[in-house]
């Protein structure tokens, strides 16, 4: 037990399910979670097994990407996840995944169109696709850069409202109040990727569902007065 | 033991049941079971995992939507299927899930035309994809008009023959003679979603099956002189 | 024990790997294994789940359709497979199922291009898909009629080359030297048919793989020098 | 315990683990393991299960396709796998398989554009599709040959750079330091194959990726600087 130990532990368990959740093949993907009265995070080591995790292994890094504690390189990923951490307040956990249907809308340069309720049950606008990054960003300081353009591009989006982002030909990045939070959202947007990706097959013209069924799906279930879930 | 002990027991177990019949992630998806002695209808609670689920969580609801016994909240989808116990005499159960195949042809807006003998084995007209709702409703009394959407669909169509349907831009809704009963009409449901999809595919022009098949396979299985399954 | 009990057991096994392979929802799908001595066949009961099978539940029938040993009624389709035992010298074994695959190619009432290896490793052309049935025959006695319906088809083509078809608007049938070797030319066949639907695409364009390399394949599978397997 | 057991051992197990990786069904897949200093390297036996296989039913082979130890026939692509190891210095571990997206891409003949970051983690350029083999390589020494066309398609490659390739018509094989390198790249071969479908799926005009970003995260997983894994 250390004082890191909520987050090791938060961290631990959400790459575990990410393991086990069927969205990543070898080591392609990681979770991190926050700890917001530190500034630290606990992050997956970079190119280890899930199955070869303890919370001993997570990597506790700051918002300068400093490693804190633990013995291990960080994910490679990491300076992303602290740019995000450093600027959408109140995220408590981040995910990012290859699954293969959201890379493909990521590869094709597309946005989600949202199509339909399930979509709409958890965020009220497409899942948005950044541009792509241009030579000067992928030269520099890369993984940095990555957390920059997602911010970039969340200017006119709200990082509440709308908690996945698609980064053009590369793939999704999660977030939301806990580490288990932003992998259930990965888990989410891999299948509202599979679910659009065959509308779009079955029917090329389809359309943005009508805004009355977005705004009435998203507050029933987060609105003031939501009635999903239990009180 | 009480007087609901039957249905909240088969309400139960129909949703563990969905809960492992990967149709469903998260919890996107509900089973209810009917007493229609008593007028009420057991259903799962809103936002539980279905591995968490007990007999005694399940929610028993009257047809006017108050709940009868149990703690918890019904699942918010629980006046879509009260509309449909009042309307369709002698079902015994209901559900409800966000499969993937099926939801594909609701965002899509198609119906699902019955183009092989899997599907003539189970119905004997194409799945129907209701209208989309209108902004009245949808600003309206939600839930209970997507049931009345669904019944007015149904004006038209035999809900006996036909124990299926997928509203526009949501997702499916089958019933049948028990919970059972109406989970295993969503497994064939998607299985038959599938197997369309990649029909047309391989065919766009591919069109309906004809209609001796058509009756042909459905009374071998539900007619008079059946000969399919065990006396 | 009895005098039917290899082909009770054969029949009762396949059933059971049908069950486990993937290939069938619910209970659409058959096996039986034929005793050629005796001119009799053990196949699946109707609309009974695998789980619930043993080889005592197995019917045995004969090739004018009479159940000879077994208490329950034989599945709906024996009269295909009977027709198919009296025509096709030396089969063992037939399997019937509706997997997605297969399916889909049968209702868009295409066969299925051999374009790989992969397919000329188990046979040398297209698998071949059925013209549909007419009325008369759909309205006469519909399962024999599907039995001839194949029958038909292969005048021109070799049963012992080509040990599958895939029914027009309905679905795969398979055969082989055992039931065992029916149900893995079921697998294969789902395979390869999911195979050629994803190369068709990538192409549309494909051509049959050339005649050389099919024989090649073929023939060190098959051929009097082939040098696939063990010795 | 022989002097081949390290190359037995190695083979057995990716063997075993490539026959619950998902990206077989059958036998329709092999793996063997080098051993550069004895010239030799052990290969699954041809046609057997994955669950029957042991160390000892590995058949060693030296580069002259002389079986060197072992009872069973070797896999019947033995002779491609001896020509990739005479050619291609310093390879520990080739493996073959009939995954389904990969064959898709060889049988429409299309080289895997490399669209995404998940690819260039990886290699650094299209997975390469060979040009079909003519008749005289068909008709003669075929395996040898299947060799000599991927030897060919790799004059102006690096084999070192791309660890993976498709022969046309036929399906993938993948290479790398050892046995288990060679399977992991088959896994990460049929993962990219499926993306990249997708993604043609959803934009039928997508290009390559840019070099910059190619070139970026290679270097990071493999270049001199590499900060992705465990020092």
């Amino acid at each position: 037990m250390d004082e890191y130990s909520v987050i090791k532990e938060a961290a631990f368990r959400a790459n575990v399910d990410l393991g086990r959740s069927g969205l990543v093949k070898a080591t392609f993907g990681n979770v991190s979670a926050y700890d917001e009265k530190r500034g630290v995070f606990a992050i997956k080591p970079s190119g280890v097994p899930y199955e070869e995790l303890t919370p001993d292994t997570m990597v506790v890094v700051d918002l300068d990407n400093n490693v804190i504690a633990g013995t291990m390189r960080p994910s490679s990923d990491t300076k992303t996840h602290s740019v995000l951490y450093r600027t959408f307040a109140d995220i408590g956990g981040i995910c990012h995944t290859h699954s293969a249907y959201a890379v493909a809308w990521a590869q094709a340069k597309r946005s989600i169109p949202i199509l339909g309720t399930t979509h709409a049950d958890h965020l009220t606008d497409d899942i948005p696709c950044t541009e792509e990054m241009d030579d000067r960003m992928i030269k520099g300081d890369y993984e940095t850069e990555t957390g920059n353009q997602i911010v970039h591009h969340f200017e006119k989006l709200s990082y509440q409202d709308i908690e996945m982002v698609l980064v053009a030909c590369h793939g999704p990045f999660t977030w939301g109040k806990s580490a288990e939070k932003a992998l259930y959202n990965s888990i989410i947007l891999e299948e509202l990727a599979k679910m659009a990706l065959l509308s779009v097959q079955l029917n090329p013209s389809v359309r943005q569902l009508k805004a009355s069924l977005i705004e009435k799906h998203y507050q029933r279930k987060h609105g003031n007065n939501a009635y999903y879930g239990q009180k």
